[in-house]
């Protein structure tokens, strides 16, 4: 009897070139596939919530997977993925779950978090986990920038992929809220769903605002239709993590 | 004229064999006189605080130089080390200070950090930084263990280094307690000084503690001169972590 799984999986992104398949086989989709293949025979297509660049972490991406026969319990199948997968990869959770659940289709909203390490030095033990800015950062303009991308909204402008302008890069988000704490600075973001770089472009925009590089009306121009469509800044992958799907 | 230089350094401790110069070069103290060689053209010893093993971390380790010639001001030899250093070493603060100040005699107390990870699976972030322990933990006997040690007391029986019982084996600690936070349980020690693999023997003990296999009077038996000297649980390099050395 087929048997479908829904794993909670973190990883660290620095290791690997995303999540999404490639040739070359060094993504978190190949070495889940191909773990599944050592434990369990069979070929089994893992599907994830949606896909993360390279260097982008994760403490909860989803995915799902139908295995032939109800051989694992879903504990002894992530026990068997934990001790074939590299440390930098671990299935946080496993749960059977019903044949009509797709864990990218059925998910709701998003959770993101953006990190900032913001002081003098960066600490070792932030290094490839935060954006490191040195200058100072205006912490109140960030968080009116912030506010301006709350609601729904054509993110035409943040989204590597400018197309033209249509219902697909029309997107609600229902929080962007930085928090300060010490020299750690994040960006959380919920939404319903993510444009592909739209996070570490809003991000970008927000650290622009802070450095008083972008006026306060920049963000809701390029949120306007038709508004200008200039040059972005693109946070690097190494400060962004995917918190949680919802569903 | 000479100058001398107070140096507070952090560094990940998993690239290195420890602090200590060694023939083959790929320590913490190689690395900074490399760097300082690099951007001096001198050939300053660096004198650390205390040695760490291999795989320990440090968010603060103290050392001191001399440097023949007053040519930096401590920030720009801060950032001229940072720029040639690689990221997982970095010097934290630079200080210009007299001539009888030394890194290691002058220390008063060191803190020192251990961190488990109490939980089913270990998250990647936490990989190289943290003892993972999936069993559960008697928190409160972990308080009771670690209680034990503070005081002076002759730590023979918690270094590696077993030699005969001297006053060089006694310490004293002012604070060892345990905290806990969700999954994450640290001990933190404060001593005025600790031998070779002592921080590790301990948190060992506690943690054997917590999982039922010391019993409560098993320390205090260790600590007593002439008491029972069985193998100890030597808990591993990657959760330890110098905090910071008091002068």
């Amino acid at each position: 009897m087929a048997q479908r799984m829904k794993l909670v999986i973190a990883y660290d992104g620095a290791p690997f070139a995303g999540w999404q398949s490639q040739l070359h086989g060094n993504t978190i989709q190949d070495r889940l596939e191909e773990a599944l293949r050592r434990i369990t025979g069979e070929r089994p297509r893992v599907q994830g919530a949606g896909r993360t660049d390279t260097g982008v972490h994760a403490l909860g991406q989803c995915a799902h997977l139908d295995l032939d026969t109800a051989r694992f319990t879903p504990q002894q199948l992530q026990m068997a993925l934990n001790a074939v997968l590299p440390p930098a990869i671990r299935i946080m959770r496993c749960q059977s779950v019903a044949g009509t659940f797709h864990a990218r289709f059925a998910a709701t909203a998003k959770v993101y978090r953006y990190r900032l390490w913001n002081g003098p030095v960066l600490p070792p033990t932030e290094f490839g986990r935060a954006w490191h800015i040195s200058q100072p950062l205006d912490f109140a303009l960030m968080c009116v920038a912030a506010s301006k991308f709350v609601g729904r909204h054509d993110f035409t402008s943040f989204t590597a992929n400018r197309g033209k302008p249509s219902r697909d890069t029309v997107r609600t988000l229902q929080v962007v809220r930085p928090h300060r704490r010490g020299h750690c600075l994040t960006i959380e973001f919920v939404g319903d769903g993510f444009l592909y770089k739209m996070v570490r472009m809003m991000a970008g925009a927000i650290v622009a605002t802070g450095q008083g590089k972008f006026g306060l009306l920049e963000i809701a121009e390029r949120l306007r239709p038709g508004g200008r469509r200039r040059p972005n800044m693109v946070a690097p992958a190494a400060g962004l993590f995917l918190i949680r799907v919802r569903y």
